[in-house]
């Protein structure tokens, strides 16, 4: 858990590029990168500046790692709620 | 990240033993292992309790995913502040 957790740690700021925000471009980047799977499923082009509004909740076009981290918290509990039904499908719980 | 998120899942779906939640034992045995140097630091034995209390909202004994998260998500944004801390002092920022 512990090298998880710093696996998303390390992403944010590989990506923010030692700053202590991510603009709206570098949010793309790491998504086009980390997340290719869910871009391509919203098969929307303003799906990251749909993200961004969300997670920029001051409009200055910074999103710090508290706010990143909710995005994670969002992608990770919509991956297991969909995991736990997968799973009851299967007669597992 | 994807890997990184899969592993939290798989972690609290592997303490909880396929139910859909935690118990105070549970969540114990989950710390021991994955956050031994957390447990000692607090160097509290009631530190699991009051995680416990701090988790289990409802009082029903049980901790689902998304309050598991909410631990998971204050480990790690106190992980960062400790790394920005020690990166600013590297005079890396």
């Amino acid at each position: 858990m512990e090298h998880a957790m710093e696996t998303m740690m390390s992403t944010f700021h590989k990506f923010a590029r030692y700053k202590s925000y991510l603009t709206k471009e570098d949010l793309r980047v790491l998504m086009e990168k980390d997340f290719p799977g869910f871009l391509e499923n919203q098969n929307d082009p303003l799906a990251v500046d749909k993200i961004m509004m969300d997670l920029d909740e001051c409009r200055d076009g910074k999103v710090g790692f508290q706010s990143f981290f909710s995005l994670i918290t969002g992608l990770t509990i919509a991956f297991n709620d969909y995991f736990v039904v997968n799973m009851k499908q299967k007669g597992k719980k």
